[in-house]
């Protein structure tokens, strides 16, 4: 609807505006955003006129712009990620509490691993990850474990590659991979060290929609060489409550529409 | 740009679809979303076809739709809310540790309180705000900080009303609004009985940027007649040190771009 020349929709617009707009820059001018997403000024200048008016953008004090709390609040309301993150906060607070590490929640976006939450220890150690930050599937602990349990068709076509090295450590022989699947499938449990971080080892175990399909993955980060033991039983000890939370139905509001997908 | 013969912009209407979404209604059908976006059934369905092609939007597996989390990405990952959230949920937590009740972080927005965060304790009352939901300015004790601290404009033309009455103790009479947001400037801490719920006593405090202008509010919902001393001293301490960090400069990532605003 309403293409361009280019046949490029309104909406694909929009998102390569949003897109401008990351953790590094937060404010930008009209002009930067037109340029950064490939739009010709005039074109550019519109759109963000248009997307302020909405709300989606906003001006700071100085008149740059910034994404609007109106674009967060339409993003979070309705998603199915805010109650997944809601039953996940309390159980993550009690890991990172006895832990003291960084904790994470991730899921299965569009071929890679999005982390949706992220609470950290002051005293804990590197840890490049950040909430709505991405890592390729088979790089991170969180993402071994959402490709373990995701579907065929993904695994295998992220099997055949290419699979680049994030660090020193991480597996990028599709043979090695493959078979780790597996042990990952089986044992339910990841322990990744130096597939991020040479410094750290990751941790991690899935999330399941009741005793349903996996959705989303757990963990923690521990310096390289820390042990493991307690790390996977406390996450093993989440899981179970968070899968059990999300296999409920949700609670109903008065003319609220029942989510039926959990079983 | 492009748009309908009503004059309204494509933008404007992916808005009203992603308004149909909220936490009663996270899965709906293409016809259910073009029903209450209030758009003709061919135009609604071009539209989420369309929002799903971007990612905006995403299908469950039974076929009906949700909001994407590549929308959730979007509006999160390079947001200012994103920064005074991930500095405040460490002090919100200890806040919550020591007093057991609901804590909550909310922002102005477009005239009303915006919640951007809250940490649920199982064993606490009733609390009827949630993430990313919205109260009235004068009917809670964040709004009233908010209110109390916002521009004199804004604060003129709430008072001019109307002012509706959320529970029987909001205040709904502009002179005694008006005393208590000048008594709330002073004091620098709200204690609202029966503002937003008869059986609660919301109680908060401002948060600055740095010693700056006041951004966010700090809160917590105690049994209507509980003492309220304890949680004052640890709402002030916290707000002090969440406001000291969003006064800082946010650290650099090589190439980014430095976020001026803080001063």
């Amino acid at each position: 609807m309403a293409n361009s020349p280019s046949g490029e929709s309104v909406t694909e617009r929009i998102v390569r505006v949003l897109e401008t707009f990351d953790a590094d820059r937060t404010v930008q001018t009209a002009t930067e955003i037109s340029r950064r997403a490939g739009l010709p000024s005039s074109t550019g200048h519109r759109m963000v006129a248009d997307l302020l008016e909405c709300g989606l953008l906003e001006r700071d004090e100085d008149q740059r712009v910034r994404l609007g709390m109106r674009l967060w609040e339409l993003a979070l309301r309705g998603s199915h990620a805010l109650r997944l993150r809601q039953a996940a906060l309390p159980l993550m607070e009690r890991v990172q509490a006895r832990l003291r590490e960084h904790t994470q929640l991730a899921v299965l976006e569009n071929d890679e691993t999005l982390f949706v939450e992220r609470l950290s220890h002051p005293h804990a150690g590197a840890n490049i990850t950040r909430i709505a930050g991405r890592l390729p599937l088979h790089a991170s602990s969180s993402g071994l474990v959402l490709l373990a349990h995701g579907p065929e068709e993904l695994r295998e076509r992220i099997l055949a590659g290419p699979l680049d090295a994030v660090a020193p450590g991480t597996e990028t022989d599709p043979a090695r991979l493959r078979r780790d699947l597996a042990r990952i499938r089986r044992e339910g449990v990841v322990v990744a060290p130096g597939s991020v971080e040479s410094v750290s080892t990751g941790v991690a175990v899935p999330i399941r929609e009741g005793r349903g399909p996996v959705i989303a993955a757990l963990s923690v980060v521990l310096p390289r060489d820390a042990p493991t033991g307690l790390a996977v039983e406390e996450l093993r000890a989440a899981a179970a409550r968070i899968s059990a939370t999300m296999g409920t139905h949700r609670p109903q509001a008065p003319g609220g529409h029942r989510d039926t997908r959990a079983s």
